[in-house]
């Protein structure tokens, strides 16, 4: 009995592997701040919860395979407002932006295809892309030059006969970086001139601290065969537990591909996404208050980097994750150090590898994901530890 | 631009394709008895539902990959009751047994890989076993045998080099066919042989109607290695909308794979799983008093197609479904005649015709599939409104 050779490709979450280490700390009673993974602390917006305590069949049914009509039209009000008319048949409800993800994948790779993906990039792109059979080409970029990477002679080199679309995480996870709308446009050439898949996973969209206006592919002239949004309420409202997202395209032939996945599991849940349209309805005020929140953090985050000799970090635009290159050999060795050897007054912290979010091998080996969604405070005395145990580790290393 | 392959060879579902003709003839104002689809009308234990009011943290925060531990428990104990002693970690929750069968297609078929199904169906096997470049090598059954299939001779010759795997449904969709414990040895006996994955679909477990205990394939000896059960909530607890599924095997290195699907995905709806763990908590009243419900709804069913000349079919012994034979050319065109054409007193019926439960091309054009899940009035009405459309259908037919 054997498993097949895709799901071998596959690689277990870099984010979640020093899980058993951090166990042990903790048993040992440290306190750890965790900067490692993406969930946010903001309150979910009560609207959620009352929408679902409101639910009042008897029968919780099966949603409508390409989803629950509140929820598509509350998709379709909120594109609207920020300039992208949509028509109801353009959205499909999907299962988180994981799910839309793998669709996409399912539905435009065969094996061997390849996907152009800008690197450092989500790791779970990694899993998707792999399930469906293609490989990633990544698109380099440093830390360097802020991890921005809109070139045309950086990307289209790397397009061949097999390179089928290219994906697009704008704000971006693991960088926090923000195309501006030059960029956007070149993307968009080079997606048109070539005759590929754009996927625009856009699910950070609200979290950009420069007062950049709400940007979208989807305003963009010309790219209706082109273009794929990924989608999500997880990180806009604060609601990941609630597994809903949306993938929208103005190709309708690849709407009715999608449509036999939506069909093939059925629905979405169905109370989750009644909360999700709910959330829809929050006042603007809510991301306002969220994104004054999230850019004293940022801000707290790069100071703190700033602070410490040899890191490089150029300040990040947008999402709530930055990379930043440390004066270590290695990430992965430093941060099983920090949870087995290093505390300072019984703390420590976890961030993410950057191994992990890189396709090319060995390349990220010095850098690392920060996720800043503790406290401003928080965030301050995690950078103070990130400074302590650099300079601590260094010692150790030399001695 | 172009799809994949792999997503062109899937299909849209046969048991909704008929929806602009059924909307059609409601516009006209003819009143549709529904026995299309398996939403069952029993309401949801209200326990459900208070579970999920009674979150109280602000933030609706992702679940762990593998499930949320009280949603796991319970799976544990809900085995444990029923003689199958399972650990914590031979389960993972799953957004619905739909992503559980798609994990395990995806873990166990390369391109060209080939799994044993016995036909008739659930059409969306075939779209996961597409989607992960796989084939369905169909087991043959026919109405006249009561749709019977685990014979040795009849399943050995079917393997070969490529074969990964055997799904079993059990209780049968779209058949409502019983395995004997006699027959599930066999089943057993064939996968350890030939060293392949047993897949047991088992969500119907609970809807037996001749007075069986409850059975599962991991309570037969030595099929630690082989077995793969995919399990939900769906039907169990009349909760389709909740998207909360089981994948359990004591195959350590199986569930290691699927691991990385499900750390790929993140999480299921926390709320759901949630609601789904105070499920498993109903009084075991519950299930009789719904066994009872749809034993009636079987028996009048079997006994309004027993009425009619020309139909065959066996009386089946579970879930909540049968597949019955026609007098009639073609169960595509004669539904398509009963949206557009029948009516009687106003009102007519919908079934979803066998040919999109066979993989075998031109198999079950005179078959239909009913979902017997309307009360035992509306049951009887739509057996008579079946009676008097085939006669008249017969009559045009020659004319």
């Amino acid at each position: 009995m054997q498993f097949s050779s895709k799901i071998q490709q596959c690689h277990l979450s870099p984010m979640r592997k020093f899980h058993p280490y951090a166990l042990a700390a903790e048993k040992r009673g440290v306190k750890i701040h965790h900067l490692n993974i993406g969930q946010p602390d903001i309150p979910t917006p009560p609207a959620f919860f009352d929408a679902m305590r409101h639910y009042r069949s008897d029968v919780l049914s099966y949603a409508p395979s390409p989803g629950v009509p509140e929820y598509v039209a509350a998709v379709q009000r909120y594109y609207q407002r920020i300039g992208a008319p949509l028509a109801e048949e353009d959205i499909l409800a999907t299962t988180g932006g994981s799910e839309a993800l793998q669709m996409v994948m399912c539905c435009l790779l065969d094996e061997g295809d390849e996907i152009l993906i800008p690197e450092p990039f989500y790791p779970n792109y990694d899993t998707f892309v792999h399930v469906a059979g293609g490989n990633i080409r990544p698109i380099h970029s440093s830390p360097e030059e802020g991890y921005r990477y809109a070139q045309r002679q950086r990307i289209e080199p790397l397009i061949h006969e097999r390179t089928r679309a290219i994906l697009i995480t704008n704000p971006g996870n693991p960088t926090g970086t923000v195309l501006t709308p030059e960029e956007m446009t070149v993307i968009a050439d080079i997606a048109k001139k070539h005759g590929l898949f754009l996927v625009a996973d856009e699910v950070y969209r609200e979290f950009v601290y420069g007062g950049e206006p709400l940007s979208t592919f989807l305003t963009l002239p010309g790219l209706e065969e082109n273009l794929i949004v990924v989608d999500s309420v997880s990180k806009r409202f604060s609601a990941c537990g609630a597994r809903v997202g949306a993938l929208i395209s103005r190709n309708r032939d690849f709407l009715a591909q999608a449509m036999k996945l939506c069909q093939g599991r059925l629905c979405s849940a169905t109370l989750d996404q009644l909360g999700a349209a709910a959330l829809y309805g929050v006042d603007p005020s809510y991301f306002d208050a969220t994104r004054d929140e999230y850019r004293r953090r940022r801000n707290a985050c790069v100071e703190g980097l700033h602070r410490i000799p040899g890191v490089v970090c150029e300040e990040p635009k947008g999402a709530f994750y930055l990379m930043a290159k440390l004066p270590v050999d290695d990430a992965d060795k430093f941060q099983t150090w920090l949870l087995e050897e290093f505390e300072d007054r019984g703390e420590t912290l976890m961030f993410a590898p950057g191994e992990g979010f890189y396709g090319t091998p060995g390349k990220g080996k010095d850098e690392i994901r920060i996720a800043y969604v503790l406290n401003e405070g928080d965030i301050r005395r995690s950078m103070e530890l990130l400074g302590l145990a650099i300079a601590r580790y260094q010692k150790e290393e030399m001695a």
